[in-house]
């Protein structure tokens, strides 16, 4: 037996998310699908996060196991072939120790949400940034997104359905910045809560509209109940970038 | 009677091209049905070029005269109201001088043409790039670029429908760059024979592969002849960027 990490894009669109659901083709079936169809083998792919459904990936991490053992290359481009059309990618294969579980040996993730900042509609983007039509004053945004940053009770932008044991987190980073037309929130953390991004987004973009002054933002973390946050941004702006592993695993 | 430059962008993929056709819809109708649909005016509404079906746009140009007139910004936004669902957007509206034609008083037409140059097939960029699996040499695609640039019969890179009455073009750059996974070719020049930023592309690929030297584009293009060049690149991989007017026409 070996155990293979995978690296995997999707457009989230179209898509139930990462996790198998009843109601429609997620990433994890796809997979699963495809691997099946090129070896006969049903075996479980496991995901580094589970993205909803309509969140896109650059760079989502799983692992899975294959009986009879086969090149990484090979792997990849078979499961290429076999999870035509959907529009999910696998970027690289490679063999991984016994060891590796792309979800509880991750150490940090990287996501990415995008806001198209302009009047006009998106035709190219459409589905894969959230369009704001009022302009977004960044540097507000910064300011609040300073009292995120760090070791804190996260209840205020967790979603009710959130299954972590504990709503305390610690945010590494919460970036804003422009670029051309539209405002980019990267937020990395060793693991985040559910819909904690898109919460925080959604927050951020009522500063950068001045409906909240940048001081609300640490109010609201301070109330510790998702009422006092805002609104849960669309999940089409927020992207999966990065699931990063200690060195020693990439060995 | 009031004249309007509109500028448009579009997701070609599932139109026509620019200019209507029996089979399918065009920017240039969905554009005229929107407008009628506004004010009950049937107008036609000229562009400053006509992309080929799939062929993407992040700035087209175009003229239209309305009988009464509204603001610029009425314009935009009830014509971006009307185009729902087409995943064409009117970036912006300005009124213009009677004597503004969108194509001819265009100075210059910038174009870019995008390379997914890796193994993976794309999930996000599907139907936005075309894929190159084997690695492209930038170097070397530069080095037959240069054969390209100036003042020269194209005839080796026009298609057999192209109405030009000249093959004779001046193209002003051809540049060629990396950016990320992607290889971009930007070209420019006051205007281009139909396809020829496509056969160019394709030709360019084969140098990028090594299967041309950078000089087999000089004597293909001094064969004159469609057939001595490289295959037409996917319309997927073309974007018109831009049409360049004198500043006067601007104001």
């Amino acid at each position: 037996m070996s155990r293979y990490k995978l690296i995997i894009e999707y457009d989230g669109g179209g898509l139930v998310g990462w996790q198998r659901q009843a109601n429609g083709l997620s990433v994890q079936e796809a997979l699963e699908n495809a691997v099946a169809r090129f070896c006969g083998q049903n075996t479980a792919v496991h995901g580094a996060g589970r993205t909803d459904a309509g969140v896109h990936a650059l760079a989502q991490a799983a692992h899975l196991d294959l009986i009879r053992p086969v090149t990484p290359e090979v792997l990849r481009s078979a499961v290429n072939h076999y999870l035509r059309p959907a529009a999910i990618s696998v970027l690289s294969v490679e063999i991984a120790p016994d060891s590796f579980d792309a979800r509880l040996s991750a150490t940090g993730r990287v996501y990415l949400y995008r806001m198209l900042n302009r009047r006009a509609p998106p035709a190219l983007e459409r589905g894969r940034v959230w369009q704001v039509v009022r302009p977004l004053n960044i540097e507000a945004m910064r300011d609040g997104a300073r009292y995120l940053i760090g070791h804190h009770d996260f209840s205020t932008f967790r979603d009710s359905l959130c299954q972590a044991k504990s709503p305390i987190k610690t945010l590494e980073a919460l970036e804003v910045r422009r670029v051309g037309e539209e405002v980019h929130i990267e937020a990395r953390a060793r693991s985040f809560l559910h819909h904690q991004v898109r919460n925080m987004a959604g927050t951020l973009k009522l500063v950068g509209l001045g409906r909240w002054r940048p001081e609300d933002v640490a109010r609201a973390l301070a109330a510790r109940d998702r009422r006092a946050g805002g609104p849960t941004a669309p999940a089409e702006g927020l992207y999966l970038v990065e699931i990063r592993y200690p060195a020693r695993i990439e060995e």
